[in-house]
C-alpha cells in the first residue's frame, strides 16, 4: 500500500526500542513533510556514528575516534584512587552532570543476567579487576542501577574486589529528594529506614 | 562531554515530534550498540526518502517518484463518483485498512487553523474543487477529523461544494465500538444520542 521508501523507514524505526508501529508512520511521514536539512542531519549523523565513536581503552566509555583514552582517563586532575562503576555510558553522563565526582569511571557495557544469558565474560569485568590489581585505586563505588540485576551485579563485584584489598562501596538507597513518603514504595522506605542517618 | 557524532544524532533525534531530550539520548545510545545493518539501514532510508517519494498530482496522496498519478486513481476498478476528503495520507491508510471505500480519495495535507495561520490557500482545497467542478463526482465525504479543527475544515469545504451541486457528507459520530458508554465523554454522548438509529 505504501510506498517502499517510506515503508523501509517505518520498518526501520519500528526495530528502535520504545517506537511500535504507529509511532514509527507517525515519525515517517513527518520526516517526509520535514526539512530537507533535518532528514539529512539525522541521516549523516546515523552514517557516521559507528565509524566515529570509539571505547576508552581505559574506562570503555564512548569517546571521538582517534582517541585511546576518553577526555575524563586523561585528565590529570581526575583521582586515579577513586574508581566508579557504571552500568553504561548514559550512568557517566548523568553522574558528571552532578559535578560532585572527581574520581574515574569504569563502564561494565550491561549487567549481569541469566535470563538474559548475560554472564560476567560478557561485560568489562575483568579489565576492571586488572585495574585494581594494578594498583593505585582505594576504593571502587559500585553505581549499578537500584534494580535486581544491579544489586546481583554489585554483589559479584564486591566479591571479586574484596579479595584484591580494596574498599567497595555501593551508593546510598533511601527516599529520592523532592519524592513523597506517602507515595514510596515499601522497599524504598525500608532502605531509608535501615539507612537512617544522624542529624548533626 | 559527549563525542561530536553522538551529540549531533542527539540533536538531531530530539527534533522529532513526541521524542525529547532523554528519549533522544536512550535512542543514540541504542543505535550505538545495535548491529550495523539497523544504522544504515536507518541512514538509507532516511537519505533515499524524500527523492523517491512524491504527491498524486489527482489526490496529493503520496506514491513513489515516476509515477504521477497513485495506485488508487489509476485503479479502474475505484469508484470516481465518490471522493473521500482526508486532512493527511496516514488516514488514507486508515481507511484502506477498513477495506469498505471503494471510491477515489482527497488528501488536503492538513486542516483549516487560524491559530496556526493555515488558510484555505494552504491546503489543496483549490484542486479538490476544480476536480468536483470537471464533473464526474457524486458524492463527496469530508472525513477530517472529529476535532474542532476537523469541524471547522468540513463546514468550509461545505460551504464550497455545496454551490456545486454534489451531495456532501460527514463520517458517523458516536460511541466507538468495544468503548464503554460509562467512560464516554459528554460531547461523544451527545452525538450518540442525536444520531441515534432505528434498529432493524
Amino acid at each position: 500500500m505504501l510506498p517502499d521508501p517510506l515503508q523501509n523507514l517505518i520498518f526501520a524505526l519500528e526495530r528502535l526500542p520504545g517506537i511500535g508501529p504507529k509511532t514509527a508512520s507517525r515519525l515517517a511521514f513527518y520526516l517526509l513533510r520535514a526539512p530537507d536539512e533535518l532528514v539529512n542531519s539525522l541521516a549523516e549523523a546515523l552514517a557516521g556514528l559507528k565509524a566515529q565513536i570509539v571505547f576508552c581503552e581505559e574506562c570503555f566509555n564512548i569517546t571521538a575516534a582517534g582517541r585511546r583514552r576518553c577526555e575524563i582517563c586523561d585528565d590529570p586532575r581526575r583521582d586515579a584512587s577513586l574508581l566508579c562503576v557504571v552500568e553504561e555510558p548514559l550512568d557517566v553522563l548523568a553522574l558528571e552532570r552532578v559535578g560532585a565526582f572527581q574520581g574515574k569511571y569504569h563502564v561494565l557495557h550491561g549487567l549481569l543476567s541469566p535470563i538474559e544469558g548475560i554472564g560476567p565474560d560478557d561485560l568489562k569485568i575483568a579489565p576492571l579487576l586488572d585495574r585494581v590489581a594494578a594498583g593505585g585505586v582505594r576504593e571502587v563505588i559500585l553505581a549499578t542501577n537500584p534494580s535486581m540485576e544491579g544489586d546481583a551485579t554489585a554483589l559479584y563485584l564486591q566479591k571479586q574486589l574484596q579479595p584484591l584489598g580494596v574498599q567497595v562501596t555501593r551508593l546510598a538507597r533511601g527516599l529520592p529528594v523532592g519524592g513523597d513518603l506517602e507515595y514510596a514504595d515499601q522497599n524504598t522506605l525500608l532502605r531509608a529506614l535501615t539507612g537512617r542517618q544522624e542529624m548533626r
